[in-house]
């Protein structure tokens, strides 16, 4: 076994290599490739994914794991060798289902109709962009229908975002949430609203970059192992664990976004430079789901940074880099202006207590596509009618509205619920700390994060791969996926802000 | 014949791809890996580099290779077609003559032989690099013996830079510059040497950055297909030819390095820009040779930039920026300053006049080395004595003599030359575009640089690898490679400037 455990080993590492020169290659694309090098690189990336697959998906790799996957009965399902086996041949399986014409034919769909999004988007006009997302809605019909039934056809589409998360569970934790979002959005709407103007004032770029360096380091972020550079779109991306980069948005109309987007880039760093060496370059690397990653970005962004205790400690600091502008404005009020809670039409720009609203819908929505239980031309009213029913307010026009994201158009239908999970699980994982930790806002609040780091090492970051997204929650919280905790912490945060 | 060929085309693309992919590693390496990422970057770039290996040498491109040459004697040797079965065959040929386990030596050998190196010459101590020296001596003996054999073994190694190009050629031409270089020194040695003191003084690094990219955009450096970023070590990189980076480096000491530097790493981007979008993805895309390239970077460097023409029309821009430091100083103090000639010890900041002294003295060690003729161990005090002989200077350490340059430690012997060969090529290609085009000096004084570049976009840009050097250098000057252009240039101008 040992021998083909190590033939194993040799080729993921290739195809981890492969992987991380394009996760490279896009980082530079985004962040410093000149226009002209654009058709290039999609050469290139193309090139690096085909061999990547070619090599995955090769019979000598078939052969090796179903030699190996025998040894499964004998081993320690929580062992190293037991989970390389069983997740690379879970990563195997997926990705032979799919033939490579239909990921040939995809790519082009695609790439035509993300084009057509940008042009649909920035003339507000959905019939531009609604033959091409009537194609992406079919491609995901057929892209289920090579897979073997699930209970629900959505539940394969999910499984590329949170693997073994079932549709009915998340509907069962949406239906739980949304009665009570709804319910306390409704609430604060009847008190009086928070003002926040001074955080919309002239700020200077330099000077909030800098006090983001501060915060990111703060909180751990490694620099020997990653770095920070300006972006349209802030995101961040793993090269392997000891090369980590983030990446941030000035908007000087949002001078606060680049601080808080900072934030939640660094979660999701502090999350990839804490997974173990032992899976670098096998298939158990990077984060266990879209989900887990987003509680590390959310928690780091909100729980943290959006706190009380975070800006008792932070909030001088910030003040001496902007004396004219918050020179006069007191901590409880800054406080209460980061954290004002206002219905919008756009789910990046959403707050705590909104965004899992614009998250339900979509869901709702992505499903009755794959159904085929809506017609596409019907989705703007669909949307707005719901926006309506759930935040109280209607898009002006389908930029911003349907129109808004560009997920549908990349063909990634089944992710925009990692975003909602995200929120339940950082709140699960942070109800959890404090109960053996009592002492964290205590903390926070002189600016040491050491022990809530540790712990997401120790619980959450070292695992990588090896655990599916329920399992590991389960093992870290004694409870599935659960959406009381976020309930909780909204309804204490808010009730105390908007005096319910 | 058709279909093979394309086949063709499509292997040899996916080999450019990568190759593109490990240009834009390397790039990112030096200039904004974070250092922890070191190790994975190295993986990666090893895993494509034997991807790459795999592919060109696979028996399916033999085969193809093999059916295609048998179409040449029908084919137009000047054409396309032939040019592209000819230049593969050849890089393939060459390709598959060493052994994969011999790369994988060499490479082991190189690493460890470059870390002995950085410690030799930080403790000036030429006893920690011999015995690595030796090994990649002996090495390149091997190399040699895989080859057929040929005039001189020398021919082997000097063919990767200089395809066609003999050592008894570059004997032949290096013998009659030598003694003609040295007589120059000499008489200028005799004379009053120029003031260059206000090139040392202070300089504001922002400004001598933007003056850079003044020039560059004045040369014709297209940014929409590039950009410019600060480094250690200035170098330019080619990741396809809409996409051709720069850097460039700031020594507070030496504020003119970062402006010459830029025109010549300008000087190669505008070649690779230059080449026919016909050639991309093929064997054909890139420079004809290391000295074509040389004499591209040269020519922008120093018989543009170091030019009185070209200062005529930059001189007052330049005052403008640096008012403190040169608002007293007039043109031609100036222009002799930066012309200033003086043997030194370190290779990279030679002038005009003494540059290829350092070149010749390297070849003749490596000749040396690889026929076993002298031994290792005498290196240091060999080379002294050459520098005595050649430039009158002896380096007061190892450090500063035989240790100063990383080539030897890479296993790049055979690679030294081409820096002289494209100073002697730059002069040629001006004494035949001026002799069409008698105006050249007076469209500089301008600031126009349009007529040159041209030129150089027709008669070499375009060409990319299609042509070996000597072949090249032929059609457009009808000469082969001759020093007496150089020769020619070096008199007048310095017997001008030192009034000899």
């Amino acid at each position: 076994m040992e021998e083909k455990l190590q033939k194993l080993k040799e080729l993921m590492a290739e195809v981890a290599d492969l992987g991380h020169a394009n996760a490279l290659l896009g980082w530079d694309q985004q962040v410093y490739m000149p226009p002209g090098g654009a058709e290039e690189r999609g050469y290139m990336t193309g090139t690096i994914g085909k061999i990547m697959h070619e090599k995955f998906t090769s019979d000598e790799m078939g052969l090796l794991l179903d030699d190996l996957k025998k040894y499964l009965p004998e081993l320690d399902p929580d062992g190293e060798t037991y989970r390389i086996i069983s997740v690379t041949s879970r990563d195997y399986d997926k990705a032979t289902c799919v033939p490579s014409s239909f990921i040939t034919e995809q790519a082009q769909v695609v790439s035509i109709a993300q084009q057509a999004w940008v042009e649909a988007r920035s003339n507000s006009d959905f019939s531009i962009f609604r033959p091409h997302l009537e194609k992406v809605a079919e491609l995901s019909q057929r892209y289920v229908s090579f897979f073997p039934p699930a209970a629900h056809p959505y539940d394969t589409l999910f499984d590329s975002y949170e693997p073994g998360m079932k549709t009915a569970d998340v509907k069962v934790i949406f239906d739980d949430l949304r009665l009570q979002q709804v319910e306390l959005i409704r609430a604060i709407g009847q008190r009086p609203q928070v003002d926040d103007s001074f955080l919309h004032l002239a700020y200077d770029e330099k000077s909030m970059w800098d006090f983001s360096v501060e915060v990111a380091t703060a909180f751990g972020y490694d620099w020997k192992r990653g770095r920070q550079d300006p972006t349209a779109h802030p995101f961040c991306q793993s090269i392997g664990p000891d090369d980590v980069r983030i990446t941030s948005r000035w908007v000087p109309e949002l001078p606060f976004a680049l601080l808080f987007g900072t934030m939640h880039e660094t979660g999701h760093a502090l999350y990839e430079q804490g997974v173990g060496h032992a899976w670098s370059r096998t298939a158990l690397e990077g984060g266990a789901s879209f989900g887990i990653h987003e509680s590390q970005s959310r928690m780091w962004e909100n729980l943290v940074g959006r706190s009380h205790a975070f800006w008792e400690y932070f909030y001088p600091r910030l003040q001496d880099r902007f004396k004219t502008q918050l020179g006069n404005v007191g901590l409880d009020q800054f406080y209460r202006a980061i954290n004002k809670v206002e219905p919008s039409f756009i789910r990046v720009e959403a707050d705590e207590a909104t965004y899992n609203l614009h998250i339900m819908l979509r869901l709702e929505l992505e499903i009755a596509m794959l159904e085929g239980s809506i017609a596409i031309k019907d989705l703007p009213e669909i949307w707005n009618t719901k926006m309506q029913e759930y935040l109280g307010v209607v898009p002006p026009n389908d930029a911003k509205g349907v129109l808004q994201d560009i997920h549908w158009s990349g063909g990634m239908l089944g992710y925009f619920s990692t975003y909602a999970l995200g929120n339940l699980i950082s709140a699960q994982l942070w109800e959890k700390f404090k109960s053996i930790n009592p002492d964290l806002d205590d903390q926070i609040r002189r600016g040491d994060f050491s022990a809530l780091l540790s712990w997401l090492r120790v619980k959450i970051h070292q695992y990588g791969r090896k655990y599916e997204p329920q399992e590991l929650v389960q093992r870290v919280t004694k409870s599935k996926i659960d959406p009381e905790p976020y309930v909780r912490y909204l309804k204490t945060k808010y009730g105390e802000i908007y005096g319910l």
